[in-house]
């Protein structure tokens, strides 16, 4: 009987699975050396595919410090599991072997009583230097830095930094050598040179001759969002990190520069779908924690298009005198929606990229006017069409194709002022969703389709 | 009189640039020297802020390599004006220093005949690599990578590699100097030694003993989402290029997979917003380009809402019959929209991460299912509370609230499906936007209410 496999998704993990499973009771000392040249990745997923009672024994098949790598590529849902299921000296000794960042990442993951547990289990430098970590937030600098760093004097020579770089790097540190850092005896920060510049610096040079002395930081406090701008901006593949003294705390990898620019951008899209944003993912995230992420905007926004039957009450003789008004309400507010959405999504993720400011909302106001016009009077023309081609009169018409060009810029207008107005309120523009920018120009809409309908057909 | 900065948003740059605005006047040799320490994004953000004549003078006063460093940072239309300005051989000698990849993006944003111009102006060796690099498409691991990297062959000692690459970084090769790769005779890649392992190696051990041989690798066609999927995957700081053959071509650096990555979520957005992607940054986008990127969905999701007054029209004598109905209408129809903008939004995000893949369909389902149920129902209890106390009939008010239940139910299923189907299909799942699911759910929404309301109120 072959044992089932979980994560059909993973192809090549899967092919892989059923030897290492075949190994584990015939010949575990031989996967070790079996798998010598595969990338932690690859582990982690053939571990992800393995049933999740021979994980841990798969793990302990591997020298300990290669078992914490696959433990870092392995998914979060199944490592909680795994490290809550083994006893808490054996997580100790993996999680120690962790690189202090992800060791940091690993246990908030945990219920706080099994990382209590692990943590007691570490020893004394580790687990110190573990709880650092831990008092920042996640999703600030000090929160995605590791403690692992190079840091030399200035006045060593190139070579002899080089000779410490070896050290390091033969002692099995495995983060943040991209770059040495330059600190002075109270570890603040002077200066900086990439692995390159260090083995490219002839070797007799002073670090201090040799060093870029300004150097791009961060200070712990920091959010995540600019660590990724600065990142991007200057093309870093390691971003430092210093205390409110400017001492060198930590060092940001661009691998997890890139975790964090690709969890920025889960939450804006799903702010811009009306969800809070979910900190897991799709199916790791429980139903009930789902339902209450969505049910907030949903109730908020139903009640905001309350104030459409509200309108409709307050126009009720003015749709009795006409009742074929009805039948294009949906077809008018619906175009405002959208055209506001597209302004909305436009102008977010311009302010998210900073290719557009607060400060330039006169000239986003007369862009998107120019557009609304530009989008509005095209579907005027189809609506007026459509109008006559339904037999309505060409009064009504009339007001059907009016009322789109001006809920057109309306919802264009709304769309792009959004987001501006709550950046400058210190807000998230992302909470301009499209729902809310529909819901918005739903009511606006309604009211300006009866106010024209009013005057063209002369109704009370 | 102080000349006019351009650009007030970049203060530091602000700060800077008068006293080069100075120094250009009256010491234009200085400015060299002074500007040393500063990172060439940032002298890049001085010039952008320099009056536009200034620029190319500014540039002159550096070394050319400097030069072409902070033209790489340069705002794309800036540097596009500036190089078009110049005369050819000025031009085709800053460009020629600039990165491979770098030059051959350049090079597409200019006018065709100036590109012709700065290209035939380059030293052949030069010349022809660009032309190379510019036959690959630029969203394509073709287009992203640069043809400067390290190779070496795998009988090389450990000592022998290092001052090899030493070599390389002291003749000024900046780019990809973060692994070595290990090559045969054909070029065919074998191997992977990233510059720490390299330092960390033993002198007299071999290339062929310390490298990695499992190297992840691309090939030239595959495009930008599988370039930031693998990179991110593996943690990667340079991902291999590879032509048919297995032949290395070209490396992509991290700081190309951020941009990309950037550029991929601006266009997912802009879909998920229905606009089609904007290749340029808001502003720099034309008029009546951006107007075109966002009619084609306008006029589409018009015509698809047109049905809304078609289905109305079936129904209107069960409106004529129920005139208070029509208050209801944009509220519940907007309800299912929403509710389907959120499941849209997640499962699309979800798809593009790869926390959910098509074959998990069927799970998909089901919890949508639920989702819509747990929101549709307490959104139907305010409905119902809201129609009487507006003074609907008890049956009025049990058509609002069952059919808000029914059109929240499926505006979720629609929103979880659509990103599935397209991504079955074979199209980008971003396309189901929230103004595309809005507009199906309004029409499905308007059939959903009218029929529950003929069957609870019996009216034909």
């Amino acid at each position: 009987m072959t044992p089932s496999l979980r994560n059909p998704e993973r192809p090549v993990a899967a092919l892989i699975a059923p030897d290492i499973l075949a190994s584990l009771d015939e010949s575990p000392q031989d996967i070790a050396r079996d798998t010598e040249e595969m990338h932690p990745a690859d582990l982690a997923n053939v571990a992800e595919v393995l049933p999740l009672e021979r994980v841990a024994d798969f793990l302990r098949t591997l020298p300990q410090a290669r078992a914490a790598e696959v433990l870092e590529y392995l998914d979060e849902q199944l490592r909680a599991e795994l490290l809550e299921a083994m006893n808490p000296e054996q997580a100790a000794l993996l999680v120690g072997a962790m690189t202090p960042d992800e060791r940091a990442d690993v246990l908030v993951e945990l219920e706080e009583e099994t990382a209590d547990e692990i943590l007691s289990d570490m020893p004394t430098a580790a687990r110190q230097e573990t709880e650092r970590l831990l008092q920042f937030e996640p999703d600030t600098a000090g929160g995605l830095m590791t403690t692992q760093f190079v840091a030399v004097s200035a006045d060593l020579t190139v070579k002899d930094a080089l000779a410490l770089v070896r050290e390091a790097a033969r002692s099995g540190q495995r983060e943040a050598m991209h770059a040495i850092y330059v600190t002075d005896a109270d570890g603040v920060l002077q200066g900086v040179m990439s692995l390159r510049e260090l083995v490219a610096a002839a070797d007799d040079t002073h670090v201090a001759d040799a060093m870029r002395s300004e150097v791009v930081r961060i200070t712990t406090q920091a959010g995540r969002s600019e660590v990724t701008t600065l990142t991007s901006e200057y093309d870093l593949v390691a971003l430092p990190v210093v205390d409110g003294f400017g001492k060198l705390v930590g060092v940001i990898t661009v691998d997890d520069v890139i975790d964090a620019l690709v969890e920025e951008q889960t939450e804006d899209v799903q702010k811009l779908g009306a969800v809070q944003p979910l900190e897991e993912p799709y199916f790791a995230a429980g139903f009930w924690h789902v339902a209450r992420k969505r049910v907030g905007w949903l109730v908020f926004l139903f009640v905001g298009e309350m104030f459409t039957g509200t309108a409709m009450r307050h126009y009720e003789s003015t749709l009795a005198a006409a009742l074929s008004l009805t039948l294009f309400i949906p077809l008018i507010i619906s175009s405002g929606g959208n055209s506001g959405s597209q302004s909305a999504t436009l102008i977010t993720r311009a302010l998210a990229v900073g290719d557009v400011k607060v400060g330039d909302f006169l000239r986003v106001l007369v862009r998107e006017l120019g557009q609304g016009l530009a989008l509005g009077i095209p579907l005027g023309a189809i609506g007026f069409i459509r109008a006559m081609m339904w037999g309505s009169s060409a009064e009504v018409a009339a007001v059907v194709a009016s009322s789109l060009v001006a809920v057109v810029l309306v919802g264009t207008l709304v769309g792009a002022v959004l987001p501006l107005l709550f950046r400058r309120l210190g807000f998230d523009p992302a909470v301009a969703s499209s729902p809310f920018v529909a819901s918005l120009v739903d009511v606006t809409g309604l009211v300006i389709y009866f106010t024209i309908a009013r005057n063209i057909l002369h109704i009370a």
